[in-house]
C-alpha cells in the first residue's frame, strides 16, 4: 500500500546513480586506486579557497541558520541579478530570481509551476535522465526530439514537434551528455522559431535553458538565451562551477521580459512550497553571493579532456569534440551493451547512453583526477581491440 | 498559462510567512527594538559552539561538499540509526533511514511516497498549515479532526474519521502551535486503536509523527509511538533541536517493525527523486552526524515560556499550559480578528490562528530575545483591557 510509481522509481535507481553506488563499494573492496570511476559528475577539482573563507566570515554571524524568505536572502537575489545583469546585458532585478535548492530543485520547480492541462515539455535527444522523470513528476508529457549529427540543435526537428500543448523546450548547453556548446546562431535560430510559434498558437511557450555548465568551457562563448526571447526561464547550478554538488544550491532566474513574469514567479514561489522547499540552505545561499563569478580549476578540466579526447580518437574511438562540461560521448565499440560490460569488467566504470534516449554511446565523466585518466588509458586502448 | 494552482499558492503565501515578511519591512522603517516579532518558529538561541567546530573540522576534507548517496551518507544514517535505536530502544539501521532537507520535504516525499488513489491524511486541528498544502500537493484529502479540549488527542474522533481510504495520521508532539506534548497513554490509545483500525480494514494506515520539537520540553517525556505500533514513518528536523533551520536538515526514520518496510522506503527514495531532492545538504549532514543528541540552550525557552505564560495569564488571557515546543496558543479576546490587529497596530506580530484551522486563537512564538518579552508585555497588558 505505498505508490507504485515512486517504488518503482525507488527500486530502480538511474543506471548512473547504480553505477556509483557500485563503483563506491568497488572501492572499498578492491582499492580507490584500482577503480576507474568515470561514472558521476561528481567534481575532483575542490572548491575554491574563498569558498572556505566565506564559510568562516559568514559563521561571525549568528542569524546565518536562520530562515530565509522563501525565495532566497534578498541580497543573495540582488548580487546575482545585478551580476547577470551586466554579464548578459539584461535587466534582471532581485524579484526576478528564486534561490533553489540546486538544479533538480529549480527543474521540478519549474516544471511545476508551469504545467498546465495535458501539457508537453520537449527534449533534445540525448537528454539528462532525470528531465523526464522530473517532467512526468509534474503532471507533463516529455517529447523527445533528436540533436542533429554533432550533438547540435536541430531547429527544424524541434519546430516539426511543437504543438499547442507544447509548454517547454528545455535546452541544456553546454551540455551532459554530450558537452557540446549550442553556438549563437543557432541560439537565435531557436529563440527566432520559437517566437514565430508563440505567435502561431497565441500561447506561450517557455524556453528552460538548464545552465550548470555554463562556466565550464574551454574558450567557447556560452549564449544567454535571454538576449533573444522573452519567455526565457533559466535554471542554475553552483554544483558545478564552484564544486558544491552535494550543497544543493542554485536559482531560477525568470526573464524580466516575459509577458507573464509576474504570474511565472508566482507560480515558482507556490510550486517551491508545495514541493516542500522552504528554502535554499542559508550558508551556503551567502557563500554562492559572497564566490559569484568565481570558479574552481577549471583547467584541470580542460586538461584531462584534452587527454582524454586526443588519447581515445588516437586508439580509434569515435566521439564529438567536447567543448564543454565536463564529459566525453564516446561511440561504443561493438554492439549492445559489451562496451560497457567490457569496461565494468576492469573496474572502468563509464554510463551507458540508454538512459540519455540514445543507444550505442557511453558517457565517460572527466571531472576525475589527471592520474585516473592516465591509469585507465591502457585499459581503453586495450578494451577497443577486442572489437576489432 | 502558468499553472493557477500554484500561482494561487505563492501570491497567496501563508499568513505566517506574510507577517515574518512584514515583520522584515517593518525592522527596516521604525527599529529592530521596535518590532515585537513573535510570528514564526526561527530559533533565536544560537547553534551550539560545537556546531562551528564540526564545520571547521569537516571542512579540511575535500570531498565534503560532494555529493552523497541519495538517502545520505551511510555513515550519518548510521550514527543517527543506532543513536535513536539505544535512545528508545528500537532496532533501526542505516536503511531505515532517509536524510531530507528538514522536516518540510520529510513531509512531501512521505504524503507522496504512501499516496494510492483517493487517499485520506487526517490531520489534529490545530495543526501546522502546509500539512494540508503538502497532502493535497501529493494528490491526497486532508481530513481535520478536532483535537480535546487540552489540544490533546481525541482518540475517539480519530476512531470515527478512519475509513479504508484512510492512508495515514499526522500527530506532531510536541505540538506546533499549541505547545502540547501527548501523554505516554494517548499516544499508546491511539496506537491500539490504529491496530484494531488496521485489521477491521485490512490495509495498511500509517502513523507520520512530525517531531521537529522532540528536543523542546521542559521536563515532559515524548514518547516515541513507534514503540507501540508498526506502521510509523517519523519525520525529523534539525532546525529547532540544533537552531539551524535555515540549513534545511532533517530525516525520515521507516519503522524497521513495518511491515512493508522494503517497499515503503523505495517509495520515498523515489519519492524524494521524483520531487528534485538529489540529497540532503552534504556539510551539514555531517555537522548533525557529530552533533547529533546535542541541543541549543532550550534552558531560554523554559524561562521566555515561563515569562511569558505567567504574565499573560496574570493579565486575564486565557492559555493552555504549554509543555513543549516554543509556542503560547493563547485564545484572543474580543471577537475576529480584532485581537490580532489590536497587537499588529502596536508592532506586535502573532500569528492568527485561522492557518491553522481553529479561529479564535492567536500563536506567539517565544524562540525569541528574553528582552522582546519583556518589552511587549506591558503592551500585552494593555490591549487586553481594550477587550474588557
Amino acid at each position: 500500500m505505498v505508490n507504485e510509481k515512486f517504488k518503482k522509481l525507488g527500486t530502480n535507481r538511474s543506471a548512473i546513480r547504480e553505477l556509483f553506488e557500485y563503483g563506491k563499494k568497488l572501492k572499498e573492496q578492491i582499492g580507490e586506486e584500482n577503480v576507474f570511476d568515470f561514472s558521476i559528475g561528481n567534481p575532483n577539482v575542490p572548491a575554491p579557497t574563498s569558498v572556505r573563507e566565506s564559510i568562516y566570515k559568514n559563521l561571525n554571524d549568528n542569524t546565518v541558520h536562520a530562515y530565509t524568505s522563501a525565495q532566497g536572502d534578498v541580497k543573495v537575489r540582488e548580487k546575482i541579478a545585478s551580476y547577470d545583469s551586466a554579464k548578459f546585458n539584461l535587466n534582471l532585478s532581485a524579484d526576478d530570481i528564486y534561490l533553489t535548492s540546486g538544479a533538480a530543485s529549480a527543474l521540478t520547480i519549474v516544471f511545476n509551476a508551469i504545467y498546465t492541462k495535458n501539457a508537453e515539455y520537449i527534449v533534445i535527444r540525448p537528454y539528462f535522465p532525470e528531465y523526464k522523470l522530473f517532467i512526468e513528476a509534474s503532471g507533463g508529457k516529455c517529447v523527445e526530439v533528436d540533436s542533429d549529427e554533432n550533438f547540435s540543435l536541430d531547429v527544424d526537428k524541434i519546430s516539426a514537434a511543437i504543438t499547442e500543448k507544447t509548454r517547454a523546450i528545455i535546452i541544456n548547453s553546454p551540455n551532459n551528455p554530450t558537452g557540446t556548446v549550442y553556438s549563437k546562431e543557432q541560439i537565435f535560430a531557436l529563440c527566432k522559431m520559437l517566437s514565430d510559434k508563440e505567435k502561431e498558437f497565441g500561447g506561450k511557450i517557455y524556453l528552460v535553458s538548464d545552465e550548470p555548465y555554463r562556466e565550464i568551457t574551454y574558450g567557447k562563448e556560452v549564449v544567454n538565451p535571454m538576449c533573444f526571447y522573452n519567455d526565457v526561464i533559466t535554471c542554475y547550478s553552483f554544483s558545478k562551477s564552484l564544486s558544491l554538488p552535494g550543497e544543493r544550491i542554485g536559482y531560477i532566474a525568470v526573464s524580466p521580459k516575459a509577458e507573464e513574469k509576474n504570474d511565472l514567479y508566482a507560480a515558482i514561489c507556490g510550486a517551491g512550497r508545495a514541493l516542500g522547499y522552504v528554502c535554499a540552505p542559508s550558508l551556503f545561499q551567502r557563500v554562492v553571493a559572497d564566490n559569484y563569478g568565481k570558479t574552481s580549476d577549471i583547467s584541470v578540466y580542460e586538461k584531462n579532456r584534452d587527454l582524454l579526447y586526443d588519447s581515445l580518437t588516437s586508439y580509434g574511438y569515435e566521439c564529438v569534440y567536447p567543448d564543454g562540461a565536463f564529459y566525453l560521448f564516446v561511440k561504443s565499440p561493438g554492439s549492445g551493451n559489451s562496451f560497457f560490460e567490457e569496461c565494468k569488467k576492469r573496474a572502468v566504470l563509464v554510463a551507458p547512453s540508454d538512459d540519455f534516449g540514445v543507444k550505442g554511446y557511453v558517457r565517460i565523466s572527466y571531472c576525475v583526477r589527471t592520474e585516473t585518466i592516465i591509469n585507465a588509458l591502457p585499459i581503453f586502448e586495450q578494451i577497443i581491440k577486442l572489437f576489432k
